[in-house]
């Protein structure tokens, strides 16, 4: 008996800790079954951010005037695949081959690495990194919209999506020195994908010119969008594809406490995204007596966007409060580009630069391990680096291929001439 | 020897019962894998629920008139959020807190609970329940559609997302007196979303009154969706929507038993929504000699709400005939709304809440844990507590507010004005 | 402690195998678990094809000219709900119960059977089926937009859902003579999906004819996109629909290597996709000086497609060339089909048709399973059963109902009449 006694001793001194472990943690908690999990999460991501993508062309088709609705469909397209193409022949590699507290990784094409000892698949990460850059692209093609020429649009993407994300993520995400000195936090995007994304906007906006008549008159030109179902349909898929980026940051899916927090993000996501609406329609009602379509998508993608720079540490109130300011951000600021002549088509500059980083800003109110300094110091050096390059890109292909199409186009419209295929002009 | 035979011995019964759980149930059968998958599970439904939405926001744009669908499109993108802060606010905690068997839970704001033993993150079945109920209101906005005011329609909805689905829910999910003395069951929500919104949209078509000129003539005017393309794709995201639904209903994901449920809940659910099609495309050729296309949605709606009261159990044909059934009932009885002049503007009345009342009534032909006393049971209840309530909101409306816009502006459109931004009316 | 130390050895021996398999395999690595995580994949990608068979409605509706949108938005819905009875009543059970090397199963009904110790549920995997087959019936239907009657599209659809694709599919993916004699490999379906149903478009579009002067003039007539902001809704739908319908073919998922194949087959497909795009925008630059919406979409279908048919196999520039060469054929042979006079309305043939050819004949490339005889085997015999089939149909419902809607009601439209509801014609 005492020898079993000892056996059953034993057993427990083996047992207990696995036996622990499953209580708190789960079952697959596995280094393996870790690496499947949030593989697995990190490829349901990087397909939610197809339904993003796809919500930025329906937001964007939906917005612009129909004589324009095609170029802006095509864009749409073409962007995904420029930006995909790009991350693996130089971006994807950029961002994660900068050593800890670097400035730039190596340009050497990405082939997968699926044999180390890593967290996740390296594949299911480019496929989640390389489309979020293509959402950044989306964001500036809004910006540019009705205007601007296919060709110089596409260069700019490819040259986006190789050099300026990834540059400006690595110094995050891939462990460079925002991270490394500043401590900087920006789990989904805020700054990195959203405001880094709208630097370059803007900056395009700008050099690009505002769209022909649009300033003429005392007051901007403005028409309803036309065809606001498909821009709903493009709000809400967006606000789909929002939830995915953030899943797709989470670090690691095995234990409970993981997916208490994914849970936990959405759940902040959802109420800033609907506090952000209905802090638009408030501010909609207040100053312009009646409802605006795109002001509040805005304010959706406005407290989404917010958010997403800290999405699991807010309380409840502090996701609806983050929230409700971005809507007001996207409500109040709308006008004030159009006072600068800054012609943002779809209107993507308040809740996409503005917001991200609102959101970036506001990160340490509810984490400890980020402060204001911190945070300040990674906004700024985002911009300065997505504004400085995107203003170099913009005007070299300004002086050199030349950005607008022809005013009797512009006019015109985009569209004009429908299907290629049966009249080849070789 | 002997002792390493008694360590074998011991080994073996402390083994074998975790081997045979193996064999029959799945690895992670833990209390914590349960939690996790179930969450996870909850989770991936709600982001299903807002394709869902974005369904219903499609559908209804693209059914009503141009002149209209910027208002649907507001509409749509408002409901999801205002449903979300009324189901943080008010809602969520209404249905989880009332007693076994009782009537009423309590009003205190939603804070969330994860840290007990529960089967599934309290956050992840808010986000699932908050959308839910945001469905019940993309309902009734259908049916009100192109002559409501904006405002009148967000009280409604927040007073429906605060009080009357989540009270009505409350009896059957939350445990109360329709679960406990009734044994009322609504698995998907066929009587408790979509009957309960049904009521409510019925409510609001007759007191908010049909839309000008719509029974002028001897027939009721109609007119062909304004874009039928969109209304297609809302139908088939509602289709997947309605899959999400019911998939984030169940209540446990971890054992091989329960990934055979889902399986068949969603062949079940395929199979209803065919039938239900193929069913309205028969019968409108017979009575119609054309196909129509919101018929035809319709009928997949109808046949995928009707099995939502009960997925998991019929048989294939009976999931057929369950569904066939939903086709010929939204169909037939389209005409009848007309015929008493309740104008159901997207026509979402006989899918939502005919097919609704029918789904929960004939879960006991396949289900023996229900009777059809109790079905009954639940479904008037829930339909005079809804209609109830829903008169007495929407009447209120009526006479303090107003519920609709100018006949002017109706006849107009309820587009008209364009985009807010540029023209603030301080 | 010589007992302690048998003990610790004894724990040793029992421990090791299964520690080893943990750092290797997962720990889901049951044969209930492969269960669980498999069927669940086959769920989510039955899900993703509803989501495939939006985006065929969207692209093909926001292509045709308005006048017929409506008339393919009834089919896209239709055709889904037709394509699933046929799979429950006739085809599934063809597919899966041939025996090995045979060449035609039995017509028995489908009933589930979720007993046996199979690696999937057999219900999650007939929605993925019978979802698969739909879209088939979605890429004809593209084909003959625009002026083929409703009724005797649904007869050809139910009986291509019946036989056509489930006969050609059991030769393959149901272990028939394909498979057994050829080695054909086609995991995804480029030939038994998208070449099967491109010969029967390609069929459907010669039998029906050309649209009314569209080869009236020197050139073929055409027209832009009428709702080009859909159609790029649609292409992106399908581009996630297929990353879907590749996911479901993965046998088995409950290893690191599963995870690792799923992330890789999902990259490979990004980059075919990708490649796709640009080298139609590539070309149709050098061709047509201008954009094309279609075509671009067609580019990226096309990458998917050929992709399909080995997606984890290729290295990164194997899939890379793949998609590129398929974005060249989807450029360079539309116009094609036009010096013949075959009227492909939506334009699927070049990226479904051709693409799924070259797909599966490129199979050997880089994987050694597969010979390229085996391959052109499998391509040939595809296309003759399916071309066979698809010519007898049609020609027995020309020469009996009739294919085409009257000149009258093409040149006025197909959707002319509206909504069905309030007029019935009893």
């Amino acid at each position: 008996m005492a020898r079993i006694s000892a056996c059953i001793l034993l057993l427990g001194l083996f047992a207990s800790p696995a036996v622990a472990q499953e209580a708190t943690e789960l079952q697959p908690a596995t280094e393996t079954s870790r690496f499947i999990f949030t593989s697995l999460l990190a490829l349901a991501a990087g397909a939610g951010l197809i339904l993003l993508l796809a919500g930025f062309a329906a937001r964007e088709a939906g917005v612009v005037r129909a004589k324009n609705a095609g170029a802006s469909a095509v864009k749409a397209v073409a962007l995904v695949a420029v930006s995909s193409l790009a991350a693996w022949l130089v971006g994807y590699n950029l961002i994660f081959s900068v050593e800890a507290g670097g400035f730039l990784g190596d340009f050497s094409v990405w082939a997968p690495n699926e044999e180390g000892a890593s967290a996740i698949s390296d594949a299911a990460r480019f496929l989640y990194v390389a489309l979020g850059g293509a959402a950044g692209a989306a964001i500036l093609a809004g910006a540019v919209a009705e205007r601007i020429r296919f060709w110089p649009f596409l260069v700019f993407t490819a040259a986006y999506a190789s050099l300026v994300f990834p540059i400006a993520a690595s110094w995050t995400w891939g462990g460079g020195y925002l991270a490394a000195a500043w401590k900087f936090v920006d789990f989904g995007g805020a700054s990195l994908v959203h405001a880094c994304g709208g630097w370059a906007a803007l900056a395009g906006a700008v050099i690009v010119g505002p769209r022909l008549a649009r300033y003429d008159g005392e007051e901007p030109r403005v028409q309803p969008p036309s065809n606001p179902g498909l821009a709903a349909v493009g709000g809400l898929l967006i606000w789909l594809g929002l939830f995915a980026f953030m899943a797709g940051a989470l670090p690691s899916l095995s234990a409970a406490a993981d997916a208490m927090a994914l849970a936990r993000i959405f759940v902040n996501a959802q109420l800033a995204a609907a506090a952000g609406v209905v802090a638009a329609i408030a501010l909609t009602e207040i100053i312009y007596k009646r409802p605006d379509l795109n002001t509040l998508i805005n304010g959706a993608i406005g407290g989404l966007v917010a958010i997403s720079a800290g999405p699991a540490e807010p309380a409840l109130w502090q996701a609806a409060i983050i929230g409700a300011f971005s809507g007001a951000i996207v409500t109040v600021t709308r006008p004030l580009f159009d006072r600068f002549r800054i012609d943002d088509a779809a209107g993507v500059l308040p809740a996409h630069l503005l917001c991200g980083i609102w959101g970036a800003l506001i990160v340490p109110w509810s984490n400890e391990n980020a402060t204001y300094l911190g945070q300040a110091a990674g906004v700024v050096v985002t911009a300065a680096f997505s504004l400085t390059m995107s203003i170099l890109i913009w005007t070299l292909l300004r002086y050199t291929v030349g950005l607008r199409v022809s005013p009797e186009r512009e006019l015109a419209g985009l569209d004009l001439r429908g299907e290629a295929a049966p009249k080849p002009k070789m």
